[in-house]
């Protein structure tokens, strides 16, 4: 029986609002459509935040609308609070994602709102959908749950309890983020377990960043111990990328050509995964695009993964 | 109880070999001394080759020279042929490697010589070190385990037959290389478990590269399923770097980093590790050095295992 995964692209959201550049709303189109055509069937397309914080989101509503046009697309965003979830749905989103730090440092530094007010912000964005679109999903990312920048280490005990708070305010899915690129696969191993016993089913994504080249390492330690979805961001657009060949989000084209090597179902034809970075590099002319598998390209003899 | 992994550097070997510049023998000792200082017990480092095709290595007995004077320290030297293994148990080594291709095809291309052939080499090698110097250990490096660019899919059975081949002709350990980067975890699992049933406690080392992005992946795979040797490059030095960000060998840094941060002990101390590429960069101006980790530092409430 062949394994499959979900790769959730997140680059049209998490790239795109952490360069500088401005991708023009025609060129996220043509992105959209080419990771689509690739087989990616969930995208998260977009941030709903005032345009004066991030203007490279200003068309969210717009960019929602052209991804919604594309048949069995999960559309997804993100929002930071109700007010952005109001947006979201509107646009007719089918899936919000909303950040919560799982340390207190990074939440109240980041949002400046305490975790127990963000949960209370998650439970009336979660009364809000089910009032208005009880259809849409939502998500809590549980933000440096790996470890913070701020306060270092991030104790287990506080994210398995924030994974059970967020649940209990009524969302569908609570995913682990590395936000500063800190996990180790046993860390990863030991969390994704430790959590899915506490909350079952709506364990979600494994978020990794690749800043210590240990990402797809930890995608596959998540994926043994039965994650199966993976964000992550083609070219490595995003995160935090401070050096050459340093990215910050997992690389879809290594995460994908990973898992079809091992023989997990992706979904996600490589070939035209990798020709979907030239309406990339066409809408952001001159930043760097990361990535092994499109360099070196597939190797002789590769067989994807069949259902 | 803290798993333990040797790490095997085999930067000023490999990774000297593979560039077009020339180090100094005076750098090459001073990088050998800050490697070892930064606690590594296993430096693979020379290659016994006539000078005329490798003049990087043309120092060799030297360097082998210099690196007995650390107390404790393996000095391994990578042979091709007889002729090499007499120049380096002349020379005092420890320990010598011998690479044999798992792929026919790369085996006649490489060194203009079958498997078989290469087989009856170890043999020969063997009988020298068994007359001359009993205390030297032999490892036969399995090279194209995972794949060949020139034959594509190299059968598991053509593996697990030469592993056995080479104990057969009398070797101390059988490693696994994957020299054109074309392994994946759930391979690199399956084939040293067989390997491993095949010739029990003589499997050595997993050589991975990072041509794909999945080196460190492969070696947790390695991990998984009982490898405790790993090679591994300071910087990512030799393999074949062919893009930005791309590197050949396993970089050393992140290796440790990976094995420090799951709690598991190398013995290396990462701080020490990182200052030992300014002699590496001195010693080769101007050569890119990769590795994620010494980009982004240690993270904050960082730990080294502890035995």
């Amino acid at each position: 029986m062949t394994d499959t995964v979900l790769i959730s692209e997140v680059g049209p959201r998490d790239g795109l609002q952490s360069i500088q550049a401005t991708m023009p709303t025609a060129a996220k189109r043509a992105w959209i459509d080419a990771l689509y055509a690739a087989g990616l069937r969930e995208i998260e397309v977009a941030s709903f935040v005032p345009a004066r914080l991030l203007p490279q989101m200003a068309d969210a509503a717009e960019v929602v609308r052209h991804a919604l046009t594309k048949p069995g697309l999960t559309v997804m965003a993100l929002v930071p609070n109700l007010r952005g979830a109001e947006a979201a749905l509107a646009a007719g989103v089918h899936k919000l994602t909303l950040p919560v730090s799982a340390s207190e440092a990074h939440s109240l530094a980041n949002v400046r709102k305490s975790r127990a007010d963000m949960v209370e912000e998650l439970r009336h964005v979660v009364r809000l959908r089910d009032a208005h679109a009880p259809q849409v999903k939502v998500e809590a990312g549980l933000s440096t749950a790996f470890g913070c920048t701020l306060q270092g280490v991030v104790p287990d005990d506080d994210v398995v309890r924030l994974a059970a708070a967020v649940v209990e305010a009524g969302v569908d899915e609570a995913g682990l983020s590395d936000t500063t690129g800190m996990a180790n696969p046993a860390q990863v191993r030991r969390l994704f377990t430790r959590v899915r016993a506490e909350i079952g089913p709506r364990t979600g994504a494994a978020h990794m960043h690749n800043t210590r080249g240990l990402g797809l390492a930890n995608c596959l330690a998540a994926f043994d111990v039965g994650v199966r979805t993976f964000d992550s961001s083609q070219g490595g657009l995003g995160g935090c990328p401070f050096a050459p060949g340093a990215s910050g989000n997992v690389v879809t084209e290594d995460l994908v050509f990973m898992f079809e090597a091992m023989g997990v179902h992706t979904g996600v034809d490589l070939p035209r995964l990798m020709a979907a970075r030239e309406p990339l590099r066409r809408g952001l002319p001159g930043e760097p695009l990361y990535g092994m598998t499109p360099e070196a390209g597939l190797p002789k003899g590769f067989v994807a993964a069949t259902v």
